[in-house]
């Protein structure tokens, strides 16, 4: 099919990128609940921007199901439409029709059998703490607040533990069953910036709550309510009640996504 | 009078230092429109916190009576309590009740006659643009989205012109009437620190949306719009309209007051 005078344009996959401050969103995934209106969705509300640039229904498919109130600095999601506009207009005309806590970062052609949730190769995902007294204030839709001084070389100590290929069964939340709980963990690693503490975490998937549980446990840790060897009874029993809370989404932002 | 066993304690005045996120607040000053509730305002929330703490009614004066919206990373407050808790135990116990957008950072012992409002020696403002074309995000409560790459030297050049004592009525709203316009700016110069650009201006006391006007007309002289000169004619006529527009609140934070 030639893209010409009066011919259609060809369908083809559109790979995005996206970054949303997830405060304001019950997650990416599109919920609308029996009875009552759809929930306020980054997908949601992505999907009906697209539908105004490229004039015809889109369904998009992000990589990361990230959980309400979850941040992404670069979130990757795909469609695919029959477009006329040039791909390197696309990125502004779809944040210009986006409300102001997300934005499209960028659009690029992809290959019809690229896949958004399957060709991962690996993901960061950043965990952002206040460590001191003062209230975040501003920042608090942005950060977890622990006032207890955190002890980092502890926390790293316990975070080199859970590199490698683990059963991390004991590290998610019951009832979203997926079949194998085993999963990589290729770097882990916690580092400190004046008063603020990132917990950095990549690998190529992760269970539900997961990086959340992981955190908690880590700033248990830090703040010496357990000891580093915890990391591993709870990796060989697999007991969600050894590990520590599930911390709150606002500290969690999905940094990256790469590809082959 | 003995503060002792039996006694009640005497009359004190306390300087309190408090830190808010303005977002969720109609500014500083207390108001209740006609036939409705009172609104949600900075003074309001901390004199019921104030009123928990001290068990007795206490009246809040403040020094700078900020706009909705625009924040403060240490406002400075007076008032009197006759109190039995230690004053450094005050800012913990008064933070406890306050809600998450707002701190109170330091209580001291004042002298009877030291008054928040008047004693005021310098203040400053600082006015945060986001001045890159990616959207803020999550930040976007913090900063004016200025996508215009700015002329920083322009910008300097500019603020230089406002240092000094002059009539500022052309950069001051009207309706507030106040009796003179005269004001004496002490500091003002602009800084870039990656894709932020930062105004800060120090003075004893300000005019009504003085700051965010004059934020809206160093963004038109470093975006072009206007020449630095338009300073000087802004100063000589007096004349508003000549001034460029009042930036929103909330790149607004009032950063610090000094006292003598």
């Amino acid at each position: 099919m030639i893209d010409g005078c009066g011919a259609s344009p060809a369908l083809r996959r559109y790979k995005l990128t996206i970054a949303y401050d997830g405060s304001g969103f019950h997650g990416w995934q599109k919920q609308q609940p029996p009875g009552t209106e759809p929930l306020r969705t980054v997908q949601g509300v992505v999907e009906q921007a697209l539908v105004q640039v490229m004039r015809q229904p889109v369904c998009l498919v992000g990589a990361s199901r990230t959980d309400a109130g979850v941040h992404a600095a670069a979130q990757v999601a795909h469609f695919d439409a029959a477009a006329t506009m040039p791909v390197d207009r696309m990125a502004a005309a779809i944040t210009s029709r986006l409300p102001e806590d997300v934005a499209a970062l960028r659009v690029e052609t992809a290959a019809l059998d690229f896949d958004a949730i399957s060709d991962v190769v690996c993901k960061e995902y950043r965990y952002r703490i206040h460590n001191t007294f003062q209230r975040p204030l501003g920042m608090r839709h942005l950060v977890y607040h622990c006032w207890v001084r955190l002890d980092l070389d502890r926390m790293n100590d316990a975070a080199s533990r859970l590199v490698g290929e683990h059963d991390f069964k004991g590290f998610s939340a019951a009832g979203h069953g997926r079949e194998s709980t085993v999963r990589t963990i290729e770097h882990c690693a916690v580092y400190g910036q004046v008063d603020q503490v990132y917990l950095v975490v990549q690998g190529s998937g992760f269970l539900y709550h997961m990086v959340r549980i992981i955190a908690g446990t880590l700033v248990e840790i830090g703040r010496r309510r357990m000891d580093s060897e915890r990391i591993n009874e709870v990796l060989c029993s697999g007991d969600r009640r050894m590990a520590g809370p599930t911390l709150p989404p606002n500290g969690l932002c999905l940094e990256w996504i790469r590809y082959p």
